[in-house]
């Protein structure tokens, strides 16, 4: 195993003496956990066929990719100073198109899941229907399909018609990222990428001096950036409940209309890296930062709120749906808009309550 | 002035010694100050003309009659057992119909530059527009005209129609409200009522016992009555920020969806009777209980934004309506079940800071 590289620390021993070794060891496992996610794709028949949608063990095998490509690039990206730049900056991008393309599937799928549940909880309790969406999946009565089948007995005509329009458009989108997705790992691009990596999984292109460097000024660095990031961010506003910022353009004619989400959706990005520049100091045994877990956790969610929210707009703007239809949908966009509102409020909570206890 | 017979107290006495002839004094005071009011709104042409709404003094003076009316109404309520109880059950029921029929006008009006600030505050600021609605009126570049008239070209086609659509229907509903209050004006029904009042105004008829009983049992019981009620809400959720339950039936079925709004508008009623109790017993000058007060507007906030709420909703069952206009009034029914929540989040932070504070 390429982990062999990453001597088990104690963790109060600090990072002192973590070399660009470490970070060789760290990008030969994420290589070579990579290549065995690809063989597992091809093995569960992620790319036998062109069905709507893989098999559960291919779908965990893209995420598996998704993972370790993500990780790559974040290294090269922090510890950049001490790769080959010429190879670095060439395989970068090539692994944030590989991401990206195997991320929309999955992201369609759960948007399309967020919203339906949604739906539902707005459509109130017929018996009591649970006030969490992440409980509301279970609770159905019926059998346990999943809110996509569940009756629709409880719903309003409008709510209806809303979940059956964002069903078919995220449905029909999530099919085409799947092709896409497919068309990708056949792609000679994706094989170029396969072929760098299965160099990288033996052989890391480290500068000559790398070697004996000491990674923790590039990772510090990383932290720097997330930290001056989050003090830009509105946080006396977010801090403040209720505070009805997100849904200030709500009705904006812009067709771009929340500019505002942009600065917390690069912290998610800063965070990210951040998390895996510590993967590579600490190991992938290194004990959980509660406060990494917890403000991570509130972005993804900011980000899913905001996307879900999005769709339900663009769906709005379907030629000739009915105004009960459209009413749901502006009901579904106010209410995800407020669920971006809520995940600032638990990140500057999570971010602030973690300040405290550290300082 | 009836007012002399309250004695100016130190609140630090207490309310010692307050007896029925206490609330005599109020009761004659309220009399009085009713009487007053309703000569103004004759003088000040309230009843002079058909016009869709009243001058600004003839809005004043419904205004300190709605404010008496209910100030009576509440007093016999609380102290009923020392009032002849034939006269005060045949009132009541009268005085709740007078301010009843005149607060209709107004909240017409306040509902209407509720919306209107509210999508105005969705279509997003060209140029920063203000946040808060309160500030919004007065922060338009153009003349202060108010919402209702300030331009539209900020608003996207769905927002401005819906903001059509809402002056239409609630002007319309508040011209009705202005004519229905104009002829109960002008009813022997309330010739009656302002006889009843004229008589109280010097003779309050007291029960035998009542001019040396203590007022302090039964403004205690008022009391208890509200904390009951404040007790039996579900505050524990309302003080967690986001937690989403206002807007639970947002799109339900039912043509009633918030019975979950009852309960706090039940204890803004009790509220309102404690206060009015409060009064009798110390004096129009007493010192403003600060969570009475900050408690009570949390409960006025709550009870507009959940009326407004109702109001969009009922705008988008009109029939043949855009699918645009239907959209921009679903967002704009789910803002207000938001300031549903977040008055609750307001009372339940007003309650239990000054309860600890006191405690």
């Amino acid at each position: 195993m390429a982990q062999q590289h990453l001597e088990p620390m104690d963790p109060k021993a600090g990072t002192a003496g973590l070399t660009g070794d470490a970070l060789a060891g760290y990008l030969r496992a994420q290589a070579t956990e990579f290549l065995r996610a690809l063989r597992l794709h091809r093995e569960t028949g992620g790319t036998a066929n062109g069905s709507a949608s893989g098999t559960e063990e291919s779908v965990d095998a893209a995420r598996a990719l998704r993972h370790s490509a993500r990780r790559i690039s974040g290294s090269l990206h922090t510890f950049r100073p001490l790769l080959d730049p010429d190879w670095s900056e060439a395989i970068r991008p090539e692994l944030a198109w590989l991401s990206g393309t195997l991320a929309m599937e999955h992201a369609y799928a759960s948007r399309l899941e967020r919203l339906l549940l949604a739906l539902h909880r707005l459509s109130g309790a017929v018996g009591g229907f649970p006030a969490q969406p992440s409980e509301a999946g279970t609770a159905d009565t019926g059998p346990p399909t999943g809110p996509a089948t569940a009756e629709r007995g409880t719903l309003t005509v409008g709510a209806a018609k809303a979940g059956a329009l964002l069903e078919r458009q995220l449905t029909l989108a999530r099919t085409r990222a799947h092709s896409t997705a497919l068309q990708a790992l056949g792609s000679s691009r994706f094989h170029a990428v396969a072929d760098n990596i299965a160099v990288l999984a033996s052989d890391v292109p480290l500068t000559p001096k790398a070697p004996s460097a000491d990674l923790r000024p590039l990772a510090g660095a990383a932290e720097e950036r997330l930290t001056d990031a989050i003090a830009g961010l509105p946080l006396v506003t977010a801090g403040s409940p209720y505070n009805a910022e997100a849904l200030i353009h709500g009705l904006s004619p812009d067709p771009a209309p929340h500019p505002q989400d942009a600065p917390w959706h690069q912290v998610r990005l800063l965070l990210r890296l951040h998390r895996y520049g510590r993967e590579v100091l600490l190991g992938a045994d290194a004990p959980v930062d509660v406060r990494l877990l917890t403000t991570g956790q509130a972005l993804n969610r900011h980000r899913d709120a905001s996307e879900a929210a999005a769709a339900a707009a663009a769906a709005a703007r379907t030629p000739r749906i009915a105004p009960a239809t459209a009413y749901a949908l502006g009901v579904l966009h106010a209410d995800q808009r407020h669920e971006v509102e809520a995940a600032r409020f638990a990140f500057q909570q999570a971010w602030q309550k973690q300040a405290v206890g550290t300082v």
